[in-house]
C-alpha cells in the first residue's frame, strides 16, 4: 500500500547536516575578506552547506516556484477589499506569464508552476499549465466554521508535497513558496495567532489594501476564530480549523522540499503561517527554510521570530504569489558562489588581519 | 581647450526627468497587483524612470562595476589591524578574479574593472587589466596633514568621471561604485562627520574588524582630523583635506555616471562619503544615486540619511569592493522589468479593488 506524499515526506526528513555547516563557516574565514565582512551571506552560505551535506554547497539552480491558489470562506466578512473573483482571474493572469511573479521569476530563470488546490470559481480554457489538484473549492468562513476537515487538511497536505517531490524529480535544486488567496492574510493571521499565542491585534495587517475598518473587522474576526483553538493544540488541527488549503499545500511542500535535501525559499505571510505549520509537523524541515523577505505585515514578523529565520530582504513588500522570495533567489545563490569561487589568503597571496598589538 | 573631465560631467548633469517618474507612478497604479504593494521595488522602478527619462524605463544592463584603489596615510595611526601592503595584494586577487567582488560581479552578469588612484605599494606585472591613473602613491595621513592638494583631489575627480564616461561609451547602462584601501573607513568617517556635522563617535564603525582599542584610536583621529575643516566648508576642500584619492575618484565617478543619465548604484561607507561630496558639489548628481546596501557602518546610515537614500538590502555587511551594490544589481533591473513586462488590470481582465461600502 502506498504510503501518502506528506506521510512519506515527513519521516524522511533529516536534519541538516552541521558538520557541513561548520566547515562552511571554516571555509569563510580563510577566504580573502574580513571574517564575518559578508554578514547574512555567509549565514545563508552555512546554511545551504548543511542542507546539501557538502562545502563548498553546490549553487542551487535550477529553481521551481510553486503558486498555490485557493478561496477562503471568510471572504464572505469583509476582510478584504477585493472580490473572490480575483483569485481565478490571477490565476488566469500567472499562466499567461503576466503576473508580478512571472516577471520576477522570469529575471531570476526561475520556472512558475500554478496550482489549484480550491479555487472557489470555475477555472476554464484560459489557463493553460494549471495543475488541478482541487481538495474542496475554498475553505469555510472560518468567522464560524472550520476551515476544513482533518482530513481535506491532510489531503493538501499532500498535494504540496507531491509537488515538491516531482520539482525535485524534474531536477529542481531549490523551491520557492508562492500563494494567491483572496482572504489567505486573514486566515494566516489566525494560524499565527494560534502557534505563536499572540493576540490578534498583533498578528492582522492590511493584507492587499484594508482600510481602517476592514482591518477592525478582520482583526476581530482572527480573534474570535482562533479562541476555537485551544493552546498547544495539534498543528494538524489548527491547519484545519482556521487555515487555507494554499496555506495547507504550502505547508506539504515546505516538508517536500525538505525530504528532497532542497532550500525552500519562503515568501510573506502565507508562507510564515506554513512555515510554522510545517516546523510544528515535522521540526527536522525547518532547517530547510530561508527567509527570503520581511513581509511588511505584521504576522510575518511574528513567525519568522517564532521560527528564529531573518529573512535576507525587507522591502516593504505586500504582494505574495512567491514575489519577495524570488527576488531573494540571487542572493542565496550569490551565497554559495562566494563559497565555491572565491581565493583564500593563502592561495591569492593575501596578508591576514595583523594580531592586536 | 579641452576642458577637464569632471568640471564638463559636473556642467552636463541634468535633474531627472519627474514627468517620467511620474508616469512611473501612475502605471504601477495600473499593474495588477495591489497598490504600493511591492514597496521599495515600486520606488526603484520611478527613480529609474526618472533618470532614463521614459516609462517604462530600459532594464539597466550591460553593469561596469568600478572598484578603485588607493592608501591612506592615515593607516600609519594604527586605525586598522590590517597591514597597508593589503591594498596592493587585493588589487592582484580583483586583477586575478578570486575576490568576493569578482564571484558576485560574475554573478550578476557585471564586468569589473579595477583602477589604482593612489595604491602606495608598486603594483608589477601581476596585475594584468589594471588601469593605471595613480595621482598620488597614496595620501597624507590625515591624523596631522591634509589628504592631498585641492588640484590633486581635482584629478582623482577627472580619474572617476573619466571612468564613468569610458564605461558609457563601451555600452554600459548602469554603474556601480567599488573600492578597496587599508585605511579608508577611516578617511570616510571624517569627511561623513564633516559634512553631516555629526560627531565623531556616531560615525566611525569597526570598519574591517577594528578591536576596542583601535577604535577608539580611530574615533580619536577622526575627530582630530575635522576638526581642522570649518562647518560649511567647500566640499572640495573637505576631500582634500580628509578624503581619500579613491574617495575622489568615486565623487567624480557618481557625477560622471549622471551625466551620462545612468543609474549608479552606491555601496557602503567609502561611497556614502563619495555620494556625499558629489551631492555637495553637483547637486542635481544625486538623483541618479541608487542605494545598494546599508553598511554595518555607523557612518554608512548617517550619510544615507542625509542623503535622503533608503537603500535596498541590509544584509549587516561591511566588505566594501562594491559588493553590497553588486547584490543589489538584479532588484534594480527587476524594478525595470515590473514596469516594463507586468499586466495591467485592464488587459490580464482582473477586477480593480472595490470601493469601501
Amino acid at each position: 500500500m502506498n504510503e501518502r506524499s506528506f506521510v512519506h515526506a515527513a519521516r524522511t526528513v533529516m536534519p541538516v547536516d552541521m558538520a557541513a555547516a561548520q566547515a562552511a563557516a571554516v571555509l569563510h574565514n580563510q577566504l580573502t575578506k574580513p571574517a564575518g565582512s559578508l554578514g547574512q551571506l555567509e549565514k545563508a552560505g552555512i546554511q545551504l552547506a548543511g542542507i546539501a551535506g557538502r562545502c563548498p554547497p553546490p549553487v542551487p539552480e535550477p529553481v521551481t516556484v510553486a503558486v498555490f491558489a485557493a478561496d477562503h470562506g471568510v471572504a464572505a466578512e469583509g476582510v478584504t477589499a477585493w472580490p473572490q473573483e480575483v483569485t481565478a482571474q490571477m490565476v488566469a493572469n500567472f499562466c499567461a506569464g503576466g503576473a508580478a511573479i512571472n516577471v520576477l521569476a522570469r529575471h531570476a530563470g526561475a520556472e512558475v508552476i500554478v496550482v489549484d488546490v480550491g479555487v472557489a470559481t470555475p477555472l476554464g480554457a484560459e489557463t493553460p499549465g494549471l495543475l488541478q489538484r482541487v481538495v474542496r473549492p475554498g475553505t469555510g468562513n472560518i468567522a464560524v466554521e472550520p476551515a476544513m476537515t482533518p482530513e481535506e487538511a491532510r489531503s493538501a497536505l499532500d498535494v504540496g508535497a507531491g509537488i515538491a517531490a516531482q520539482a525535485a524529480g524534474r531536477g529542481a535544486r531549490m523551491l520557492v513558496t508562492g500563494d494567491m488567496g483572496i482572504g489567505n492574510t486573514t486566515a494566516s493571521a489566525a494560524v499565527i495567532a494560534a502557534i505563536t499565542g499572540l493576540p490578534a491585534a498583533e498578528v492582522t495587517g492590511r493584507g492587499a489594501g484594508a482600510d481602517d475598518a476592514v482591518l477592525a473587522r478582520k482583526t476581530e474576526v482572527v480573534e474570535r476564530a482562533r479562541q476555537r483553538v485551544p493552546a498547544q493544540a495539534d498543528p494538524l488541527l489548527v491547519l484545519a480549523e482556521l487555515g487555507g488549503l494554499e496555506i495547507a499545500a504550502l505547508a506539504g511542500f515546505i516538508v517536500g522540499g525538505a525530504a528532497s535535501r532542497l532550500p525552500v525559499v519562503a515568501d510573506g505571510v502565507i508562507a510564515c503561517a506554513a512555515a510554522l505549520i510545517a516546523a510544528a509537523l515535522v521540526p527536522a524541515a525547518g532547517g530547510y527554510l530561508i527567509g527570503g523577505h520581511r513581509s511588511s505585515e505584521p504576522g510575518a514578523t511574528a513567525a519568522l521570530a517564532h521560527l528564529g529565520i531573518e529573512p535576507l530582504l525587507d522591502l516593504q513588500m505586500r504582494l505574495g504569489e512567491g514575489s519577495g522570495a524570488t527576488l531573494a533567489v540571487p542572493l542565496v545563490q550569490a551565497a554559495a558562489k562566494v563559497l565555491g569561487e572565491m581565493a583564500t589568503f593563502d592561495s591569492a597571496g593575501v596578508a591576514g588581519k595583523q594580531p592586536p598589538a
